[in-house]
C-alpha cells in the first residue's frame, strides 16, 4: 500500500510536505518526504503516528457526565466509580470496553494501555476462567480495531472485593494463565501502594521483570501523608526499595513529588493524565521538572471526562504555564512524542509510534479543513493540531497497516449507538 | 415559528424535556416544557439559550497555532500581536473578523463583545471616518449574523501609535461618532490601568453611564507591581476610584486580586478567558470568592486561542479545582449562566440569554449524537454539555430569530475558506 501525506510528522521540529509512505503488511517499509506523486491514495492534512491512551480504565467512560459536576473530592468520586465497579460482568465490561475503545479509534488511539482491576465477581469469588474479566477487555480492543496492553494490576487491600486477588502470588498464578495472545501484550501493575504492601510490590515488580509495569503514584496530597504515617517513605520510595522502578515502569499521575521522588522517577515514564487530574482536582505535576531529570513522559484519558490526546497533550503544557507563570517549557514536538512513541515504549510496543522504516503502520490523519484549524501553514500545522486540534479532527486511522477509520467513521463499529446502549443499560 | 425542543435548558439545576417553544420576529413569545408535538420543527439535543462571548479581540484569530507554542511571558508575546496589529487596515480588518465572527456563529455565539483598540492608521493618523476600524468591526459581526457590541477602548499611553487616542476628549468626540445602528450597539473600555491613567480613566467612566463599560484588570502579577509602585493602589482600587465599578462594569481577567479587590468587584461582572487566561500563563483567578463578593461571572475566548464556550465555562470550574484541590465550586447552571444570560448582560443585552417569553429568540441545538456524549440521559444532559461537548456539537443557531446555522453549516459563511484565506493573507 502506498500512501502520500500531504504533509506528516517525522519526529522532527516541523511537519515534512508531500511524504510518501509504502506499507507491507504491519509495517511500514519506506518512508520519502519532499515525493509528490499521483501514484498513492492522498492524505489531506497532517499525518501522525498513531497515538497511545499509555492509561486508561475503560469502564469509566459510563461515568462521563454522570459525576464530573459533582461536588466533594477525589475520595467522594471513588465511591461512586465503585458503585458502577460493582454492577459490570463480563459480557457487560465487553460492550462497555468495546464502545469506549470505539471513541478511542475515532479519536486517533491505536494502542489502549487498559489499567485493569476489575478481576472476580462483585462478591470475589473468582469466575470460572479466573481471567473472564481481563479477557473480555482484550476481545473488546480487537473488536475496535485498537492494539491493547492489558495491565493487571494487583489489589490487595481496600477497595471492594472484586478488585482483590488472595495475595501477590495469587496475583502471579492468575496472571501467568492471561497468556498473550494475538496483537494484546500483558504487562503488570501495582494498583498503588495504598493497596499493595511493600513486599507484595516486590513480587510483582520481579513477576514483571522486562515487561510493562504501572503504578498510581501520588495522585493525592493525602496517599503521600497515610504512606508516610504507616511507612515512613515517600510512594516513590516505597516503589524504589520494592525494585519497581526503572526503564519499564511508568508511574501514573506522580503529581505531588518530593525533589528525591524526582530524581528516582528520572530512569522511568511518567503518564500524566491532565484532564482527570483536572476533573478530580488532583492539582498540576512537575511535569518540566521530570522531564530534566531524565524521565520520558506519556499520556492517557484514565477516566475518560474526555477522550482527547491532543488535550491531554496540550495540557501538560498549559496546566504548568498556570503554576509556573512561563510559556514554552514543552514544546509540540515533545509533547506529541509523549502522545505517540514515548506512550507506545510505555506499553511494551517500542516500534510502535514512529512514521519510519521498521516502524508499525500505525497512521492518523488530521484534517485541517474545520474552522479550528483553518489558516494553518505547513510550517505551523505541528503547532496548530497540538494546541487547537480536537478528536473530531480526526479523519483517518490505520492500525498495524489495517483501515480501522476512515472519513471520520470507524469501519467496524458504530461507536455513538454502542455507547448509548452501554451506558444507559449499566445505569438503568 | 414553532419549534419542539427535544430537550431545553430554561435556567433550572436541569434540562426540560419536550419544550415547544413560539417565535414572533426576534422575540421568543411562548415557553412551554412538557409539550410533545408533531406540528413544529424538532430540534434534536438540547436547546440552549445563545452564548455570549463577552470579551474577543477578533483579529487574533491569526495568531492561531502561530504563537501559541512559543516561549517566554505574556509580555513577549503581546509583542507579536502588536506586530499584527500593524498590519491590518479596515478591509482586512472587516474580512479576518467576519471569518472569526463565522467561527463564533457555528459554536453557538449568538453576541459578541469587541473590546476594539485598532483605531487608527499603523502610524497613528485617523482615517478618513476616524471609526473606519470600529465600522468594519461592526459590518463583520452583521455578515457573519451575530450581534455586537463593540466596546471601544481608549487607549493612552504605552502599545503601538493606532491604539492610541489623543486624550480623553478626543476619545470620547471620535466614539460619539460611532453612532449605534442596527443589531450593534456601542460600549466603552478602558483598556487598562496601564493606558489609561486616573484622569482619563474618570472621563471615560463618565461617558459610559448606562452603557458597558469593561476594562482589562490584573491579568498579570506585574501590572499590579506596576500599579501600585507608580499609583499606591492596586489597579481595581484606582478603577473604583475613577467611579468606574458597578452594574455595568466588566473586569476582564481579574486574575490576581487582593481581597478588598474582590469585596470592590462584589457589584459588577468578571469577565473570565480561562482558555487564553491558561495559554499567556497569567494563572487561577478566584472566581468562587468572586461570586461569593456578589460578582456575576461572564466568559470570554479573548485571544481565539480556541474559540469554544463551553470550554471556556467548564475551565471556570476545572482551572478552580486544580488551585482548590475541591470539586463542585462552580454548577452547571451557574456555569452556563455566565456563558449565556449574564455575558449577554454584561454587553447592554439584558434581554438575550434566556428561554423566556420575551426574551430575544437566540438559540443554539447541541447534538448529543456524537461519541463525546453518546449516552447522556435527559436529567444528565445539562452536565454532559458543561463539562465533555466542544463547539463542534453545535447544529443549530437562531439569532434574533434568524436561521444563522444549520445542521452545523453557516448558511452566510464559508467560514473555513474565510478563515485560511484571509489568516494566510495576514502573514503574506
Amino acid at each position: 500500500m502506498k500512501l502520500s501525506c500531504e504533509l506528516a510528522w517525522l519526529g522532527g521540529e516541523a511537519a515534512e510536505r508531500d511524504v510518501l509512505l509504502e506499507i507491507s503488511g504491519d509495517q511500514l517499509v519506506a518512508v520519502t518526504p519532499g515525493a509528490p506523486t499521483d501514484d498513492a491514495y492522498r492524505l489531506s492534512g497532517l499525518t501522525l503516528p498513531g497515538l497511545a491512551n499509555a492509561h486508561s480504565h475503560a469502564f469509566q467512560r459510563a461515568l462521563r457526565g454522570r459525576t464530573h459536576a459533582g461536588e466533594g473530592s477525589f475520595w467522594t468520586w471513588r465511591e461512586q466509580m465503585y458503585e458502577l465497579a460493582t454492577t459490570l460482568d463480563p459480557d457487560s465490561c465487553f460492550a462497555l470496553s468495546r464502545a469506549a475503545f470505539g471513541e478511542m479509534a475515532l479519536a486517533g488511539i491505536t494502542c489502549v494501555g487498559e489499567f485493569h482491576y476489575l478481576h472476580h465477581a462483585p462478591d470475589g469469588t473468582p469466575y470460572d476462567d479466573p481471567n473472564a474479566m481481563g479477557r473480555a477487555v482484550l476481545a473488546a480492543a480487537r473488536a475496535a480495531g485498537l492494539r491493547c496492553t492489558l495491565l493487571d494490576a494487583c489489589y490487595l487491600h481496600g477497595g471492594i472485593e472484586r478488585f482483590r486477588d488472595r495475595d501477590a502470588a495469587a496475583w502471579a498464578e492468575r496472571v501467568d494463565m492471561l497468556a498473550e495472545r494475538g496483537p494484546a501484550r500483558v504487562g503488570a501493575a501495582i494498583h498503588s501502594v495504598r493497596a499493595v504492601d511493600p513486599d507484595a510490590a516486590r513480587v510483582v515488580a520481579e513477576w514483571a521483570a522486562g515487561k510493562p509495569l504501572h503504578a498510581h503514584v501520588s495522585e493525592q496530597p493525602k496517599e503521600n501523608e497515610d504512606t508516610l504515617a504507616r511507612h515512613g517513605r515517600t510512594p516513590t520510595a516505597l516503589l524504589a526499595d520494592a525494585g519497581a522502578l526503572g526503564a519499564n515502569f511508568t508511574a501514573i499521575h506522580a503529581t505531588h513529588l518530593t525533589e528525591e521522588d524526582v530524581a528516582l522517577l528520572g530512569g522511568s515514564t511518567v503518564c500524566l493524565c491532565p484532564t482527570t487530574e483536572r476533573d478530580l482536582a488532583d492539582g498540576i505535576g512537575a511535569m518540566r521538572r521530570l522531564v530534566d531529570a531524565g524521565a520520558s513522559l506519556s499520556l492517557g484519558s484514565d477516566s475518560h471526562a474526555l477522550i482527547d490526546l491532543f488535550e491531554e497533550a496540550r495540557a501538560v503544557e498549559l496546566d504548568e504555564r498556570l503554576a509556573s507563570g512561563e510559556r514554552g517549557r514543552h514544546d509540540s514536538a515533545a509533547l506529541l512524542r509523549a502522545a505517540s512513541a514515548d506512550g507506545h515504549a510505555s506499553l511494551g510496543w517500542p516500534d510502535a509510534g514512529r512514521i519510519e522504516p521498521g516502524g508499525r503502520a500505525d497512521l492518523v490523519t488530521v484534517s485541517l479543513e474545520s474552522v479550528r484549524l483553518a489558516g494553518t501553514a505547513p510550517e505551523n500545522a505541528l503547532d496548530s493540531v497540538v494546541f487547537a486540534a480536537t478528536a473530531t479532527d480526526v479523519r483517518h486511522v490505520l492500525v498495524d497497516g489495517n483501515e480501522v477509520v476512515v472519513d471520520g467513521t470507524h469501519r467496524g463499529i458504530d461507536a455513538v449507538s454502542a455507547l448509548d446502549e452501554t451506558v444507559r443499560k449499566v445505569w438503568a
